[in-house]
């Protein structure tokens, strides 16, 4: 049987005068791009540009929307409501919605950025808020978030398709959450072994945890960061390894 | 023949705290809202209530676009680009098309708001790039501009559906534009005054202007302003009118 | 001896089109006026009226600066780092000290708005940034907290003046604490309740918490609500209670 | 006599995790920085990072007010009434002064930023808005102003201490002002020419138009743009070229 796993990147997180990430290079070597909305990086300017972006390199598009905070990159807890979740998620569902509508592309993913994907990802209440927005928008929608978390439970149980994301350049805990960021060893800074991460957790569905564990672990989706200086080679390197495997980079 | 005209009025202006308008009042006197989607007006929460409250009064909903100034009600000119119209235009019609199809609603038309909606008459640039988007997004939609303007011309040539509007509570120069609010003769504060000034319109296809030239107007929509003292009074005063002389109240 | 206290209330809260509360009746009866800096409500021209409002009415003017989060008028919680905390209360003095250097008049004190008020109140890191900041730019500025809380106790070990404020529509738990919104007796809703006990924290220094118990509690200064319908005539009743008892009303 | 002349450049503008210029690496060369004040570029961190780094290298510290537009990085014009533009340009100057104050540092001068610098170039109410801002907050500031412009007629009217910028790299009409930047023959290119430019309106107090004739030209003050690829080496080219003919590069 062919194997076959998604490669994603954060995309069109440029902003009027200020540029970050390299969306014409990693657009060539990922296959679903999460384009942000306006509310922590993007505007309706490069979200236009990034969806024709996408649609030129036959990548799937997906909206990721976040918590209204530019100044803070979408990374700060907001102390919202679930309603309120419910209805910046619709709102930026929508405004990438028109962009891609407009283009004749086709809208396949929703993907949580920052805090939100982190709050998601543990709280039963904002996994919800998120799955009934994407679902009551359309309920094709495939849901991207951590694999094995809140809101990967919280999809399946509305009947909401979803992926489940994993990440090759961060360390994993004993019960399957990302290691924080506020930690030393969060980070995988060496390519080989992001690389070695993620074809394993492809091909043999584990990840060695911090504590040396193997755990299992679900590989629907890999995320490539792009903002880093690295960014472009990892991409590549990964796409590179994936492919040497016979492992089909396609999206879901 | 039957004769019919459409009651627009703006809607869902309040925004967190800040509450404004009447909607709940109004909404069941008028037959089109045009919706404010965050950027004069309006946030996520108050999009999605409007749109219901839309819905349940069978009033027909619009997208009502502005350029982004919150702290001046999209009421200041910003010098963008046409491109940059686009954009924003496009952005916001699809975040209030997020809430419309989350509530099995449909949307109908796009008004531009305030300083959009006053350049855009008399700015063929500025028109064609809210035409491009309204037409881009969905050819079906129908756009609201003031009566023999610009935008409604540029509309037009491109094919899209169109719909002139006309205010009972302003008064016309012999032009056809309305005086501007600068000068003080600009408003027209006498209700009595208002509704036969909508009436004639609608009946005679003509209007005094203030030199006392009678020139003629197309009158397919008649604005109601939402946010002053005597709103819902006017509104129900045009209202009552129209049915007494047997001019159905539909949204085109 | 003469006994004092000082009567404070949120001012400058309207925004662009949006009015909210009654600052011109309800200035003549308050000694400190506590003023939005545009992050949870205010823009610079509302800033500029009120501080001249205040100078009018002889009225002691403060900062009052907020989490930047305008559609949540400041009561959510963002999870910001201490330093950010520091920088954007900087700012916002900053901002408020420019229109009070320029009407000539004088800034006083500074209380932080909403969630940044509750999170300084028990979270140390955050009471010491807003401390830090204060003291900072100027080290005669007092600053307004909850009585007994750790904003106050911060204030003190840095030796910046400080003043404890007590609440005359809100209830009490046995620590000292404010009964919480989300809770069903957290609000005083009846006037003479309401003037009792601030009465009561001010001749006697205690109030009863919802328990029944009678716990200590400095009053230095009464916070009126000004926004909502009864705001004007709580504040004038509270006004009168006070002088009746010869206690002057009085800012630090 | 000794010549001296002041060179300066926007600085600050970063933006979160947004970053422009090379500030670190420019602040040696420069006499004067103008700090962004948040409302087209540049954050409270952002602020008190950059007032420090001026405050080490001893560079002169100038408040850089904008329109509100950090999409459009304060480059599009706003239809702001002359209270409006007073307004934020005090908001503006007083956040500024936040950070100044808190470092023991002084500020020393205002500069317009972008479009809201062209309107006070050409339009007096707008330049009197501005002037009186600063006058208001501190008569003892100077004001920025295009050479020869109606921001600096009107700065001298009222009294206030003004400072004549001249730009290297761009060129001048017939008239004395700058070519706009939608013309081909807008901007200066080579580094070369930039210096003899600036050399030339120092030493000659002159300057030679597009069309060849040689107009007269007062250079109190160099604008050094921060943000292009070439911003520092150009910022060093002229530096030194200053240097090299023992004209002192000194703050005004």
């Amino acid at each position: 049987m062919m194997r076959l796993v998604d490669l994603n990147c954060d995309m069109g997180e440029s902003f009027g005068a200020y540029s970050i990430g390299n969306d014409n290079g990693i657009m060539q070597y990922i296959s679903s791009a999460n384009i942000a909305c306006g509310f922590h990086a993007g505007d309706a300017l490069v979200m236009r540009e990034t969806v024709l972006l996408a649609i030129k390199n036959k990548v799937s598009i997906g909206a990721h929307p976040s918590f209204p905070d530019l100044q803070g990159f979408g990374r700060r807890e907001i102390n919202m409501s679930q309603q309120e979740v419910y209805d910046i998620t619709m709102y930026q569902v929508g405004s990438l919605y028109g962009f891609v509508k407009a283009a004749n592309g086709k809208l396949i993913h929703v993907k949580p950025h920052g805090a939100l994907y982190n709050m998601a990802a543990r709280n039963k209440k904002m996994a919800e808020a998120i799955v009934k927005a994407v679902s009551d928008f359309d309920n094709n929608l495939i849901l991207f978030g951590l694999a094995g978390s809140e809101l990967i439970n919280v999809a399946k149980s509305y009947g909401l398709k979803c992926c489940n994301e994993v990440f090759g350049d961060r360390t994993y805990q004993p019960d399957g959450s990302l290691t924080p960021r506020s930690q030393a060893n969060a980070l995988i800074n060496d390519w080989n072994q992001s690389v070695q991460q993620v074809i394993g957790m492809v091909e043999e569905k584990s990840v060695r945890a911090v504590d040396g564990t193997i755990i299992p672990i679900e590989a629907e989706t890999i995320c490539i960061h792009g903002d880093g200086p690295n960014a472009l080679n990892l991409a590549k390197a990964i796409h590179t390894a994936l492919k040497e495997r016979d492992i089909l980079i396609k999206s879901p």
